[in-house]
Parts: structure tokens; sequence; C-alpha cells
């Protein structure tokens, strides 16, 4: 929601920007904070154009600058970049932290991206090179090489002196990381132990040799895991030998655990993952996430014919059986959906591991049964009662109520056990289990649920309707 | 995942347990970060009996059990304190940090909660008290009064003495927060700041005037919002006046937003969030969760019977229309299910706002005729298909399946519409959008599916099936 100082301003400032009045511009963008710069920014790109917006951002100064640029969405950076000239796109860029620089550059295109690294300096070059090296969602990639590292035999002034030295573009200095001589991470401490100390004693003497590390190969969700898990502001990443080569922070992790959430609810409702907000999607990418699985589907649905086709002379006879077909198969596509949704969620949150099927397969099971004789009563009622009011008559009618609410149990422990076993097979297998769909779900349960209601109408009803 | 350490030592702590070896059972333990005693207490709680957790909880050195504490889930907790006696169970629950401490006493049954207050030190009585008041889900419930604070007329040399003194309790010393002498808060000042300025330096020079509070009465969740927006690892509290009053820090956010996306994976698998883990939740609560919703889809599937009933004349002259049932009415609940999961998860991270229902309305129709036009199709292509293998054969099969192509096309375009609106639609009359799930969008669907599957074919068929 833009804060409504933003709404304010904004006409405000788009006069200052026509009229060509630099200073007063830059002077009221300091009131703001970057956030709302960077809002301010965004909404002039989509209303005013590129060119306003770029006008708007040279004004600010280079160290706020660096900041704004990295709120806006990848989108907008690539736009502004392309409106600033190569020069002081390179300038900007580097200026951004690694770890922003190193995600910036995936983003943009290729081309301009190796434009860009050529004129990096050295130095910058060097840091994002080596973060770009390590594969996509990997730790690697979300890690800085700005922290403060000590060596165990210095003192806790000297420990002091080197923070007052690199601290000012280290990401965090809560914590500060303990090296031996070969550069290999040997603990770390906190801040406030370090304040606290006095100056002469040996930072050998506050150590308690216990940390926690990330390897940089590691997938990040390894990160969002650990990181919640031991309520870690940063953590150290080391390579395969113990080398501290950087650290990741509670702000990449933040993204990439609302990310993974996003991800895992896009795919729940049966649609590839979107890589950008809703509105910033275009059109053609949202009828490719979307196309191959609402078609895949459809071609699922066929079994569903088959499966009727079979049947068509039960149909035939009876077509009061038709009648109750959605009602009934919808009773398993709901309850596999519930149980799918639950195991997806519990995996993704390590509340649940494949090894737990026993456990699961058991509560499915009773719920499963519970259930199902409280959705077939209603059905039973259900059948009953429409032919009392001459919605849907037959002959038999507590015979037919008897097939759908014996169909329903049934149906209902099916779609327990199977919602819930798709995605532990799901993460068995090496898939994710978030791709158990609640279309899908439905979709199996759409078929073997049509199956298990007409096989128990073909034995139930044999001499009587059919 | 349990750590293999962990795995590892338990069959050697539970013989120290048996055999009473206190002394090494305390070094075993100190070997451990607090993660994984907590892990290990959780197993043991689970495996061998709440009594032997509680010795092993008991040789604990006093400052970790409290971490260790804080580690363990909220129906662990209450089994531990049960187990530890009144005297113990307030020592404990003493050495909390006092946002951790509300939390436990909130999930305590009321009885014990009031027993355990009364027993509590004046100042921690009145910490948790204090905290205790916010309603739920505020950010008053998730906020601590430990924090360093300072007086703008300090100097830098007055400020780190204050940090040095008040330090060690505060949750973080990354921010420091700067009051006036009424005690409202006029700025944070970031520990690198006052680390790198001179001693002599007034505090009130370091100032920029920028900072950003949350009110102890908001939502947490605009405290996620605001602290991934800000990218900030602790966001100060004020209250009405805009005195300050606590801080919120990530690891409460972290949490916060954890919770918040389960809550809404839940709702869209059409169930109550749990409220606990998937294995943690007692059987009796995971039933009452599931049950409601799937008798309420369940009597609204009722009118799928009303549908068809109406429609049972043309049922009875053209069964063959029965057989596309499934796969004509899984279609809209299929793109209506991705429609509304892309929604909510929208709404949730405020990339779509009620206000945006145009935007989102033009880009759903557009959509949702492209993937109408495809899967229309491929219904036409599925019906004269199954006439030409025998699987589902009729007098007119072009027109059957120009019935079904249409009636798709019309289902799918009403299903990205109505899959999409309904979110929106939800948050506008103040309910959660996340209750547009999956199983209830589908039963709209099939409810509205069937309506258009018949109208379209009584047009389409009169005069020649039926």
């Amino acid at each position: 929601m833009p804060s409504p100082t933003v709404q304010l301003l904004e006409p405000e400032v788009i006069e200052l920007i026509v009229e060509g009045k630099y200073r007063e511009l830059r002077e009221v963008l300091r009131q703001l904070d970057h956030a709302d710069i960077a809002e301010f920014l965004s909404d002039l790109i989509e209303e005013q154009g590129a060119a306003e917006a770029a006008i708007a951002y040279r004004v600010l100064p280079r160290e706020d600058a660096s900041e704004v640029f990295a709120h806006l969405d990848s989108d907008e950076q690539e736009t502004l970049i392309g409106e600033l000239g190569a020069e002081r796109a390179v300038r900007v860029i580097e200026s951004l932290d690694p770890d922003d620089r190193a995600k910036i550059l995936d983003e943009l295109p290729v081309e301009v991206t190796r434009r860009i690294i050529r004129r990096l300096t050295p130095e910058s070059r060097r840091e994002t090179q080596a973060i770009l090296g390590y594969p996509a969602e990997s730790v690697g990639r979300l890690m800085t090489p700005d922290y403060v590292k000590i060596r165990k035999a210095w003192t806790v002034g000297q420990a002091m002196a080197q923070i007052r030295r690199y601290g000012k573009d280290a990401e965090t200095i809560n914590w500060i990381y303990v090296v031996d001589e070969h550069g290999e991470l040997v603990d770390d401490i906190h801040i406030r132990t370090l304040l606290l100390a006095d100056p002469d004693t040996p930072v050998e003497e506050l150590m308690d040799g216990r940390f926690i590390t990330l390897n940089a190969m590691d997938d990040r969700e390894e990160a969002v895991r650990l990181m919640a898990r031991h309520d870690r502001s940063a953590m150290p990443v080391v390579d395969g030998l113990g080398l501290l080569i950087g650290i990741v922070t509670y702000d990449d992790i933040a993204d990439v655990a609302e990310i993974e959430a996003t991800e895992d609810i896009h795919k729940l409702g049966g649609l590839e993952a979107l890589d950008a907000p809703y509105l910033s999607t275009r059109l053609v990418e949202m009828l490719k996430k979307r196309a191959g699985w609402l078609a895949g589907l459809f071609m699922m649905q066929l079994l569903t014919i088959a499966v009727m086709g079979f049947f068509d002379g039960a149909l035939e006879k009876a077509v009061i059986l038709a009648l109750f077909v959605p009602l009934i198969v919808s009773s398993g596509g709901n309850t596999g959906t519930q149980a799918a949704s639950l195991l997806v969620r519990a995996l993704a949150l390590d509340h649940v591991e494949p090894g737990d099927w026993r456990k699961v397969l058991g509560r499915e099971v009773v719920t499963g049964l519970v259930l199902g004789t409280l959705l077939g009563a209603l059905g039973l009622a259900t059948v009953v009662g429409c032919d009392l009011v001459g919605l849907a008559e037959s002959a038999y009618p507590w015979r037919v109520g008897f097939v759908v609410g014996t169909a329903v149990v049934g149906i209902v422990l099916w779609g327990s056990i199977a919602g819930s076993a798709l995605p532990l097979l799901m993460q068995r297998i090496g898939l994710d289990p978030a791709a158990s769909s609640s279309p899908l779900v439905a979709t199996i349960m759409d078929v073997s649920g049509l199956t298990i209601y007409f096989a128990v109408a073909v034995v139930v009803l044999r001499g009587t309707l059919l």
C-alpha cells in the first residue's frame, strides 16, 4: 500500500521535474525513506515514463541511490538501467551490495550483463563473479562477502579496531566471525560479547566453539530452515574445506521464504509458479504457466469418459445414478485436496518426512473413515430426501441411498489416503510435493470416485434397477 | 531433520539419565546447540516420557535452559512445565524473554497461567502483563521491551556506556533508539554509526530523523509487511502518543510470516488452519478442522442434483450428455482454482488490492477466453474422437462436440472470472480471501458449469437429440 505521504507528494514532485528544479527535488526526496522513494519511482515509471523516473533518480545522493535501487522490482531496475546510459548504469550497479548486484545482473538480458560486468572495477567484478559461480537457488547466490572476520589470536581491543575499520561496509556486525590462520571458520561471536569484554581479553577466551554453518552449495531452502531453527539474523557460509567465504543475512532469507511459499501456493493451485507479481506478469507468460496443467488435466479427465462409457449400460437403465455423480466425486476431490494441502505444507516445513508415511497413513485412514461415515450418512439422507420431495425419484430410494452412502465412505477414505500419499510419493521420487495440486488430486479422485460409485451400484442394484 | 549428532547421542544420553550420571549428562548436552537440545528433549518426551525429559532439562545450565525452552513446541513446553513442578516452572518461565514468556502463558490452560503469573516477580509480571494486554495477532503481542534506548541530548560516549550496560539483555543492539525527554521516539541509529563516531560527538548530530515505526495495536501482518519492505532486522513499536514501548525483531516476524503462509495454504486446501504441526495435531482436532468445510461443501453440492434434476428430461433422451459431465465441470473447477490461488497469494503479499479489480478482470477475461478456446477445441476433438473409437457414440457427434466445445469456452471463461473475483470480494467484505479455497471454487464451478452445459445442450440439440 503506498503510504499517504508518497501520494501527497506526487503532484508536487512531478511539477519539480517538469520545471527542472532539481535542487528542490533532491530536498523533497531526501525527506522520504528508501522504500518510499522506490515506490515513488515505480509509480513514475508507470504513469509518466522511464525518462522522468531517471531524472528523479539521478538527483538522489549516491548512497541513497543504491539503496533505493535495491528496493525496485527487477523489471523496474531493468527499465531504469536502460534509461540511465551505460556509464551511469555501471556506477549504480557497482554501488550495490554484492548479493543485490549478482541478483540484478542475473536478471538482466545476458548481453547487457556481459557489457556491464566488463565495465565493473576489477574488485567488484571479482566479488560478483564469485557469487554468480554458484548454482541458481544455492546459498552461494545469496551470500555476501561483506562481513567482519577476526583472528582467534587477537585481543578484544584488536577485534574492535577491526570492526571499526570494516564495520561500515559489513551487512551485519551483530555477529563477528573468528577464523584461524588458514581462514577456516572456528567460531562466531556476538558483538555484545565483544562490547562487554575487557579490551585486553584474548578473543580465544570468549569462544565457545558452538557455531552453525551453511555450505555455499546448499540449497537456499536449507538456509531458510537453519536460520528459522536457530533464530539467527546472519549465518556464515563455508566452502567444502570449511573456509569462511561469505555470510547470509535474514533479509535475503525472508525473501526466499516468501518466494518458496508463493511457489507452493501457485503449484497447489494447479499452475506453474509465476516469477513476478500477478499484475506485472505478462499475459503470454501467464497463459503459458496456466495452459499446460489445464490441458494435461483435461486429457486425464478423458479417463472419466472411459469409466462412464464402461458403465453406460447401467446409466441407461438408471439415469438417476447420473444425478449424484457431481456430488459424489466432489466429496473425494475435496477430501483429497485437504489431505494434500496439509502434507505439502508439512513437508515444506519439515514437520513430516517421507519416512513418517506409516504415521501419516494411520492418521488418514482414521480421518477418512470418520469423515466418510459422516458424509456417507449425509449422502443416504440426501437420496432419500430428494426422493421424498420429488427432486430425484426412483423405485428403490433406500437402495440407491445405500449405494450413494457406501460409495461416499469408500471415496472419502480413498481421498484421504491418496491425497496424503501423493505428496509423500512425489518427495520420495525427487519431485516437488507441491505439484500434488488440488486440480490434480481432484482429477485423480474423479476417475477413481466414478469407478467406486458405479462398481458399488452394479453390485447393490443388480436385480432391482439394473 | 534431526542432525546426525543428535541421533548418535541419543542412546548414550538415555543411559546417563537411567544411571543418574547427571554431571556427565550435563557435559554431553553442553556440546549441543540449543535447537539440537530442544529436538533431543522432544524426542525424549515422545519416546521415553516427560519425566526423563524433565531430568535432562533440569541439568542444563540456567541460561541454556531458557533458550532451549523457547525452541520447544507449545505442546512440549506445556508437558515439561507440568513435569517440572510449580516452583521450577515459574523459574523457567521467568527466565524467558518477555515475548516468549507471553506466548507460552497465552497457550497454557487459563488456570495454570493464572497460577504462574501470580508467582512471577513483580518486574516480570509487569512486563508480561503489558504484553498480554494487546489483542491477539497484534504487534503488541510480538514486541519485547528489551532494547537499548538513548537520549538525544547525550554524547556518543554516553550512548556507548548505555549500550555496554543494557546491551547484554537487549534482543538486538544493531539498532539503538533515540528518545526525547518525554520518552517519545525521535530516531533510530545503527550501532555502526555510533561505533564509528567520535565519543564526544553529540548523538543529535548523527540523527537523520528518518525512522519507521509500528503501532502496538497494528495487526502483526503489518509488521511482516513493513519489515520485509524496509529490510530491517528490528523495528520500534510506539503507542498512540508516539512513546517508544518496545521493539519487534526479525525472528518473531519470520515465525509470523511462516504461520500466515501455512494458514493460507490450509484454507486454500478447504479446511480450517491447524494450530500445530500435522503430526502433533490431535485426531479429534484434525477432524473438527476438516469436517465442517466438507459437510458444508457437500450440502452446496446438493445444488448440482437440482440442476441435473431440472435437466433430467434431456439426460433421459441423451445419456451421452452424462458421459462428459465430469470432464466439463472439472475444467471450470481447475481454471477457477488457478485464478483463486493466484489472487489469494497476490492479496496476501499486497501485489494486488481490491481497488485493482478492473485490471484483474481485464486480465482474467483475456486469459479465460484464450484458455477456454484451447480447452474447447480439445473438448470438440474429444467428443468426435470418442465417437470414432466407439467409446461414446451418438447420432450427431459433431453437434454434441459443438455443445461440449462451446460449453467449455463459457465455463473456463466464467471460472477465470469467478475464481479471481471471489478472493477480491472476500477481502472487500472483510473476510479472509484465503477462504476462497479450491474445493469451494470447484463446488461453485460444478453448479454453474452444469447449468451452462445443459443450457447450451438444450439450445443446440433441440430438434435433433432432444
